[in-house]
């Protein structure tokens, strides 16, 4: 292997190790407790390193939020993919959905969007992201369902399902809703395929 | 006037302002800003009176949150009760749920939930307060919209609703989201009206 090819594949070693352990921080001790020393510790990467990759603790969180999001969908869209067409397959893709929004994706990108409510800086890149993640989780429900947007209330059906998710990820916030969750989920379903039935 | 009730009135005053002033700072300052020093400033009270009232911030922030929540419910509730009884009456009451879920009771309760999620003293403290706003939201909801939870679909169908109102409070913390969520919105009373249908 060159030498070239070495050094890239070990600085992508670095960042996803940087970028997990910024995850793990962000779940455990939040926002506040997710500094770039924390962070360089628990990767067990130097300080000198990090700053190669990652100049402030913005950048290091976005970026391991990004990268965290991308990695969820492609794996939901694998897990989906997998599953039988049938009756319960609008209840499979929610249940889906649900583990997505009650992670540590979430999690992590709670922190992130609450912090930078009140840091008008944080704010100003967390905005894209949020519009970018946003888009990219609607076209993954959309594609998940199977649903054609161009139908009326499709769209606004999908969007529902979406800010619900959001809803239901912060009820499990700090105690175990899963009961709950379940039982409205498989009424969910029903009013979804209802609303959706002409459309598909 | 006798002392006593001197006295008391004059409590309950300094308590108003050390409450307002805490809800002030969650949704300028957010958590970390929300110093029991910085609320004692601003609602220009000494450390000492404000001591004899809360002794910690969580005491404080935690009755700052449940009063302001029964405030805005009774104000709702007078809202509701002022709108004439129609075709769009869903659609009022959604509206009405929306400003509670975007405005800075929800906020403030948002700075205090994540907070909380990694403060374990802090989080024993407010789950029982987010048991009883969460029950006390629900009732509110059933009785605004005026259905009966006996009939098999509608306490998820309420429970949906709110799960909705938290997710769209979310979407709106770093932008404004008002012309989607009005959309949805409009959406989701027929949605919810068709749901509803039989059991009203």
């Amino acid at each position: 292997m060159p030498a070239r090819s070495r050094q890239e594949e070990r600085s992508q070693h670095t960042r996803q190790r940087l970028m997990a352990a910024t995850i793990e921080c962000l779940v455990e001790l939040g926002w506040s407790g997710t500094t770039t020393t924390v962070v360089a510790e628990r990767a067990g990467v130097s300080r000198g390193a990090q700053l190669h990759h990652y100049r402030t603790r913005a950048e290091l969180v976005l970026a391991a939020v990004a990268h965290l999001a991308e990695e969820r969908r492609e794996e939901v869209r694998r897990e989906v993919a997998a599953l039988p067409r049938g009756e319960n397959h609008t209840a499979a893709v929610l249940d889906m959905l649900a583990r997505l929004y009650t992670g540590p994706l979430f999690q992590a990108a709670l922190e992130l969007w609450v912090a930078a409510r009140t840091d008008p800086e944080l704010r100003a890149a967390v905005v894209p992201l949020e519009a970018k993640v946003g888009r990219e989780s609607h076209r993954l429900t959309v594609e998940l369902l199977g649903v054609d947007e161009g139908r009326p209330g499709v769209r606004e059906a999908v969007q529902a399902t979406l800010d619900l998710m959001r809803g239901l990820g912060l009820a499990n916030t700090l105690t175990d809703d899963s009961a709950r969750r379940n039982r409205l989920l498989r009424e969910w379903a029903r009013t979804l395929d209802r609303t959706l039935r002409e459309t598909r």
